[in-house]
């Protein structure tokens, strides 16, 4: 068996149950049975008076069942009529699926301040300026120590290790309740540019006491302990010593930790630096500005410049480790870079993990680069990745310095939240004292149990498209499956209203079924049976009911192409009365 | 570093070249850079006289990028006149890699005789029985042990182990050549209900002495050995002696070496079968049919007699471990199965492999089984799954017994084809022996070397979408995904020819890009727009020109609806002249 059982127990701390005033409200309305779109609602009532903050607003990206679609938001229609009471929005880090919705609701949610650390300010911001038309955002910076007391909320924020600096984990003190709000997290002894978590600190807000521990639970299944950045430094390190030719680095752009390691790896082998890609180019720039990354301002050359330096001064860092068709990195690969040809002796490293979905696509970009003669390494072969979040083991760290009394999981897919919940057991932590909630769900968290409403408030998708948020529903999605699977078949005949003839040759317009310049016969067949259906119904009734003749087209035509073709593509008839 | 290099040279076996005779080409038409729809032509000519065979004529499952698409197989345009001269098509293993397109391509190839293993058989005729209109098949049963004689090849059939029964390996003997087909193997000492790989021989046949090996490298990527199928049956009889309700156990119809394990475990603990899918059912009944499957008679039952027995008298067989959205499978998870409601304690098996791309579609199914209380077994928690292809240990295993002079990697994707030759160039085989083909490539196997021509044969996809073959093409895909990302938005438009005035109101149908229900104010100005566009022209000139006015509609109508919704519909006008 791959996983190992912990069965240490931490000590219950029964003691110092503290008096809770009010009724707290918990709903998360993103990033439970999902990994993207972290949202959770904190909303505190006491003596009738209703005070609200949100623990970031985060997107998730699209997924094969949402074709054509950017972006997918959290829900926050049940705030809309509680506008006056939200007191801040509060951010653990940068990444987007944190801080990526702020644009596409930060007017329907009225404006409220932001609470950032600088580089999450910084990002917030330079995202901001690509939607014109939305009022001057207010953000206050907040980092590792800082208090912030908003209407009877006391916030305060403390430093973890994730893959971006400026990473928060936020406890809350509300209603005599102390809640840990753990943000994206890993232990690190040896991080990179970035200081390890404070464990005394940690200890003592354990002993303080901790009623309710939220934590990330991305990485509740993978036994272990995370590898430190350290680790991965040495990994990459061995490679760029060995590399002859250029070194062709992909990674996302918002993994600022890991761009920081390529860059001082660059600066160590005398490598110049030519970035790849616009989101790379302006995280950079970012955290160059507030100084989060740390490089010489002559490492980063011009691409047009590559020539004057010989291969193994060169060092390319470049979006698109997904395989995304779009990126530079696959215009690399296919050869179809302006500047880039890969040639026998450039190394390539992809230095990033897989999205679920993208593994086809990845491969597709490995072997481009394999066939003409580039060596790759990728994180399967090395340790050349280590995830952002938390393993078992890191996660039973967490839960032994605080010891919380509840515990919820957040961040994840079901069975990692499901995962996270049997280790807090493991270490002692009651069932009985576990919530696996679910988004839309609203948890109460009283002194002695914590329990959710029968009721729920809207947590379904929002889709971003374009400019519209939210018009694209149900309806529109499902017409693009059908459109991929076997395409569409437009009909148009025009019938005189005072013969009931069908005048000249019925149009037929057909994209994605089958490739109508060689099929001639089949689409002559298509037509005589259009007017003879259409003609059945005219001849044979005074009124022309254009609505009946549209459905018989639809069906018979339909089971026609059916038959010819075993294909399905929607049919959409227009009938024309002159 | 993960991977360990392996630096045990094998005996360089430079003795005994053998005279050759003719010319042979190898020409591989599917399989490489890829998994799936593995196919390759011998042709061999010798005073002027060609003959050819094909080993293996499978298919490929689709892809994101061919939406729609049912299957994709060779491209056989190659053999179509050569037709005469093709003296039989001989099968590794009945998985529809190997196997899937015969139903597609037989008529095209001329019926040639085929050679297979009995399940290999059993499954292809009951597939083809699928297929009217098609001729019969001449099927000439081959086994461990057989030698065929066609024209000049000598065919030597040797069992190897897979995941299903009568996997064979074929050596080839050809104008003094002696080449060994691997087929999908792996080594395992102890296989399920059947034999392991018969080492003795193995090195038998290397010591004859073998040229070329052509070798399955699915597996050549991954460290150590491939797991042993009485290590999973380990697993899952743990899990079956704990489980104390239903146990519903999914995997792929095709893996039938799993499936008796499943059916042997089940009889060992007392618990009646329900099979649910399709191929699943018809799979069982053919390897039963043929003796390949142990089971009692009465170990499977109809779902009708399920609620008769205890739940931990029940093991429900399933299809549809991939996440399929159609398989019974998810309608299990997601409740709308017409007899089986999850419940607490019942027991999820997943027992194989998840296809790159599938995974968040079986997180999904995961995420439902435990949203319903059940517990939930897959691949990554523990070893309860076995892939078919040998991994490196085992392709080091056969190249050392096989000692092959020249060393030609096939089924995989290009960079696992490369981990292939690497590891035979660490066994001592030169690097100029070794060849790294594609698809399409004309390979001549000679006395002193190997080496390809610069001329190609057609090896693009062929897809097969409902009743056609090859009739989906790059532009019919592409409208598919087009339309698919932001749907379609259609434009009828009736013009009286004798004022240029545009008649009523222009008619506007579109799906998948708004919904238009809610766009009342967006139609009524895409309208006004269509109108004005088609009368600028119309009133400006005497003679309409219908192409022109649909260019200007197709373009200015694009424009307009990007400008407001920065969606880009593909745009469809209709011009009506009456």
């Amino acid at each position: 068996m791959k996983k190992v059982k912990i069965n240490k127990k931490i000590l219950a701390r029964e003691s110092k149950i503290k008096d809770f005033r009010g009724d707290l409200k918990i709903i998360p309305l993103g990033g439970l049975g999902e990994i993207g779109k972290n949202c959770t609602v904190l909303e505190y009532e006491e003596n009738g008076r209703r005070s609200i903050i949100i623990l970031d607003l985060g997107l998730k990206f699209p997924e094969e069942d949402t074709p054509g679609i950017d972006y997918i938001i959290p829900n926050v229609s049940y705030l809309i009529d509680k506008k006056e009471d939200i007191l801040g929005i509060f951010f653990a880090h940068g990444h987007y699926d944190h801080i990526g919705a702020i644009p596409y609701l930060i007017e329907k949610l009225g404006y409220p301040p932001l609470y950032a650390a600088p580089l999450t300010k910084g990002i917030i911001m330079k995202r901001q300026v690509e939607f014109k038309g939305l009022k001057e955002l207010e953000i206050i910076e907040v980092s590792d120590g800082s208090e912030i007391m908003v209407g009877p909320f006391t916030l305060n924020f403390i430093h973890m290790n994730h893959n971006i600096p400026d990473s928060l984990a936020i406890k809350i003190n509300i209603g005599g309740r102390d809640i840990f709000y753990s943000g994206d997290f890993k232990f690190d002894p040896n991080p990179l540019n970035d200081k390890p978590v404070d464990i005394g600190r940690l200890e003592q807000i354990g002993t303080e006491g901790i009623d309710l521990l939220m934590v990330d639970s991305t990485g509740a299944e993978e036994i272990g302990h995370s590898i430190s950045e350290s680790e991965i430094y040495e990994n990459l390190d061995f490679i760029f010593k060995k590399a002859k030719g250029r070194i062709i680095a992909a990674t996302f752009s918002s993994l600022l930790n890991r761009i920081q390691q390529i860059i001082s790896l660059s600066e160590k082998y005398n490598r110049k630096i030519i970035i790849q890609g616009y989101s790379m180019k302006s995280n950079i720039e970012i955290a160059r500005q507030l100084r989060y990354l740390k490089i010489d301002k002559k490492t980063i050359i011009d691409i047009k410049h590559m020539a004057e330096y010989p291969d193994n001064q060169i060092t390319i860092l470049a979006t698109g480790a997904q395989g995304e068709s779009n990126a530079a990195l696959m215009k690399i690969a296919s050869g179809e870079h302006k500047y880039i040809n890969i040639k026998s002796g450039d190394t390539i490293i992809f230095s990033s993990s897989v999205i679920p979905g993208n593994e086809r696509s990845v491969q597709i970009v490995k072997d481009e680069f394999y066939r003409r003669g580039a060596q790759v390494f990728h994180y399967k072969l090395m340790d050349i990745h280590a995830g952002g979040h938390g393993q078992q083991e890191d996660l039973e760290e967490l839960i032994r310095l605080l010891r919380p009394r509840f515990f919820m999981p957040i961040h994840g897919y079901y069975s990692m939240l499901i995962a996270a919940a049997d280790l807090a057991i493991s270490l002692g932590i009651k069932k009985s004292n576990i919530i696996i909630a679910e988004n839309g769900w609203i948890v109460h968290l009283d002194k002695d149990r914590i329990w959710r409403e029968k009721k729920t408030v809207p947590s379904n998708y929002i889709l971003v498209d374009g400019l519209g948020v939210g018009d694209v529903g149900e309806v529109v999605l499902r017409d693009r499956q059908l459109l991929s699977k076997d395409g569409i078949f437009v009909i148009i005949v025009v019938v005189d209203s005072a013969t009931g003839k069908v005048k000249g040759s019925p149009d037929i317009i057909s994209r994605g079924f089958i490739y109508l310049k060689e099929s001639k016969e089949f689409l002559k067949e298509a037509r005589k049976r259009t007017i003879n259906i259409v003609e059945q119904i005219t001849l044979a009734n005074r009124r022309i009911d254009i609505d009946f003749i549209k459905n018989n087209l639809r069906d018979r035509i339909g089971e026609f192409l059916f038959f010819k073709t075993k294909r399905r593509p929607m049919v959409l008839p227009v009938v024309i009365r002159i």
